[in-house]
């Protein structure tokens, strides 16, 4: 069984919660860059098109010995709109986001792919397939990380330095040979609404929390799905929240959206309105997730979470 | 594996949208008929009753070797209220629509399915019965197309010249077939907002996307349902968007309504709120998706899909 | 397979839908009692404490061997709280129900099935327990009727005349049973805003709709449950259809309120203000079924449905 | 099969709430401490962390023998996100609640579990572990009773007097053996809207009933799940409903806040927000638990259960 880093440093951030305005204001320099209250990173997957066909998306699954036609097709529609569209999104707010990219993806779609890039987006690894990384062997998963980081390097001449799991599962071996290929942080932690440090040898890895609650394929789809409205509205609540207890604590806010799923016109709407309503407060930033682990990595006071540890039984 | 489309159009669309609005004015008249700035077409399912015993409705599967009595009243309601209701709908508000008929359904409903004709509604190909066209052989698959085409043509006086699939999923025989039987267009291809043009040998198909969004039969029923006026909200927010977008590309909505769901009262009502939404903006058309199909062919800047291919194993 | 109702009579139902107002105004008449524009007829099953072991409600089903101490805890609800909560609303708006009641549920709870019957609510047949009529032998099923009705006699001084079957699903035999019993009515049929006929014999027995959409126990449980306030606002959405409708034609709403489920706080509120919006509508009337069914009986305008046929292999 | 309370009470009940205004008023001095209108509890469950490997959360099980390196990361945030969070939602509004503590999770996390006490609530009885208790031997029962007794009382200094078993499933030795432990009352019982009495040998155990319908774990997730403002409207709703009831009989609300559910900002800002309407509201008093079951033990005029009876072959 997994070990849980117990809650010693809990204690001490309620006693700072405790603090006056007055000292908490002071304090809020060491949060965030420029003294921000909060801080909001949007995360784009770039995946579709690299499906596997055991993943038919919202469709029943086609019986074997027949092709499906139409699965892809909804898939492509994550290429041919969902990412220029999101595109279009951030430029006209003026924000920049970190693009999780599968390799394959990047390979099918290189002129896009390139674009990210160009219009100042983090390429972050993403798995060079929708192959999940928990079950390879050591040599598979760092030789799948090398190739996927090669070729987006390649396409978008820019070299990924964050990762997200398929699933956001993990092998025993991943943080190890993440820190090895020289990744500084990875998001499939969701512990905590602020990042964090894990022990990873001698050395440590950045938690830049990912999100199961704000996130498009979590709330869009299967037995959960809600509309762009409602989704907008989840949004505007947990910002109230998050940006209120930013005074006293370092708070941030996770936002994810995958290609042909939030990028469809409704759901573009929601996150629209709700980035206009978050950039109405005063404080708030907007950060790609390579900059908040090199923001993390210059402090002294990231909360370190307890070193991974697995049973012998797994 | 299937080859998808690589994303050359993209960039130059991207270059498109970047133009002013001075230009891009000027450039609607190529989009549309009667300068459009959007253009939403309606499909109107006409199948029930044509219904599988395999496939209840909303209800759990009845015990084999017993009679179900209630699914066939739940589907009936399609013929009995929902198409009237409909047909009265587009009525108020001058619209016509796509009729995907089944051809069984024709026959056991002939004096309504002639009357969506007589009403100035557009009778589409959508099988002769619920079966899936994927697994059949050429010969059956041909077959099939003709009869229903047939059976449509005698009753309603209007031969079918689109297609739609059961559960949009087609053969690799599909396109081969509904071009030599004159068809010009389906609606199985989810990747655009807009139409586009499929080669088959050495002629095209065109797409009109059908949708799965603005779908009744997701958005109504099972794991996703949700209420009218929440459906309601989400045509009004793609609309919003996708018209904001029409000033500078080629933009389609598509609307899916199935006589038993869409046909309801409450529903109908979402539908007829939404279309009074959307009349009350400036160069809004609603089209049948033959009129599309035709003024598609007539121009040289749809936007062209790779040709299908279907690996050997299949 | 079922034969169905050939589409006949609406095509006379569209001529007269496009009668003048004058002329429909006159024969609304013949539509309903006092010249009501629209009938609202309520259902509220008495029918928890007899449920299965099988049925555990919204719990996950009890491993074999152990007793399930919770599942009964949520149905005693429906007698405890959920039927005296209903029975002041209807007092409080002044209408009258019809309650469908299981046999074994009426001699568990015989107070209550009584001071239902005493406050002015049709006692209406539910089976006696909670098996299905599909696939009961002939005797069976009507012993079980007798045995229903005279336990429901004995009980609260009234004798059913209609009838709800276990997921509305019939036997071939259950349409001649009810009639040699003197059932006037069933609910088991989905497929038209307004009451019908059905042949039985040379006799007809009238079909009072049920509903699958204004319906406590499709709408707020399993994977499409929503709000209190979200079902308030699709019955008004039904409501302003229908009640617009009804100006031409015989337009009724049925609605479904089970003890257990309707009968929480937030969902009695939702009812509540339903009604009080109703209300507000001049020509609004709330009928029991009985009254309905006997309604239907005294004319000669009331749709009519084919006879139910079987086919040998069920 | 179960035997059930009959509804003998049901019918004096009735009388009561047919008299008029000022005799009820008078009779509210009878029904809570301070002539309180209505009580509202809340349940807080403590136990993230403590959860087994089998019960993975939102997440699809991991594959047998391989890590499961996220399902921990999202339980881990109850403790260090969801029960500070809302520690500080109670103190805000000066209210005290009932936590149910798993033994494990208050060994893994001792600090935040003293903590809970320290700032007023009441650590009550939720098992040791998240094994089912219905299917212990009696003596495992008791043990296990016992050792998460002596943890919590260790921990936090107090001992608990309440329970909470697993799926609010009891085995037929559950409420014998809380009475001998010492244990006045368990919440596994949703029948009532207020408490009641159930008998144990010659003495009782008060049931404070918990909700299956106020409840983060059914509205916030799998198939039922709903946004903060719903989940809001709903209690709301409930809250106007009880509220006007209480004026004439004994009610109760309760309200369930899991750790790592209810306290994510969007779901606490929907609790914040209630309890706030709530309170605008004359004759609200939020109660712990254990202060409600002594309440009911100091009157004579409590609801009685019929003893819990099992049948030979459970």
């Amino acid at each position: 069984m997994m070990k849980f880093l117990k809650p010693i440093l809990i204690a001490s951030v309620f006693v700072l919660s405790c603090l006056g305005v007055a000292q908490a204001k002071e304090a809020t320099s060491a949060f965030w860059p420029d003294d921000a209250q909060l801080v909001i990173s949007i995360s784009m997957q770039f995946e579709a098109t690299a499906q596997d066909q055991s993943d038919p998306g919202p469709f029943p699954p086609q019986e074997v010995g027949y092709p499906d036609t139409i699965s892809p097709s909804w898939y492509q529609y994550g290429m041919n709109e969902g990412i220029p569209r999101l595109l279009d999104l951030w430029d006209k707010h003026d924000i920049k986001v970190t693009s999780h990219m599968v390799g394959r993806a990047v390979e099918l779609n290189p002129e896009l792919a390139k674009e990210v890039v160009q219009r100042g987006h983090e390429a972050s690894g993403h798995g060079q397939t929708w192959t999940p990384q928990y079950s390879m062997s050591e040599e598979q998963e760092r030789q799948s990380y090398i190739k996927s980081a090669n070729i987006i390097e390649k396409v978008t001449g820019q070299r990924p330095v964050g990762f997200n799991a398929f699933w956001m599962r993990h092998s025993k071996n991943t943080l190890k040979i993440l820190k090895e290929l020289g990744f500084i942080y990875h998001i499939d932690d969701l512990s905590r609404d602020e990042p964090s440090l894990t022990p990873v040898g001698s050395d440590d890895i950045v938690v830049v929390p990912y999100t199961f609650r704000n996130n498009d394929i979590v709330r869009y789809t299967g037995s959960t799905a809600m509309t762009g409205k409602a989704y907008l509205q989840e949004l505007k609540d947990e910002f109230d929240v998050l940006y209120k207890e930013g005074k006293q604590r370092r708070r941030m806010m996770s936002i994810s959206a995958h290609d042909r799923l939030a990028g469809t016109p409704a759901r573009v709407k929601a996150l629209d309105d709700f980035i206009t309503y978050a950039k109405q407060h005063k404080g708030v930033k907007f950060m790609r997730k390579d900059d908040i682990a090199k923001w993390m990595l210059s402090l002294d006071n990231v909360p370190k979470n307890q070193p991974r540890t697995f049973t012998e039984d797994l």
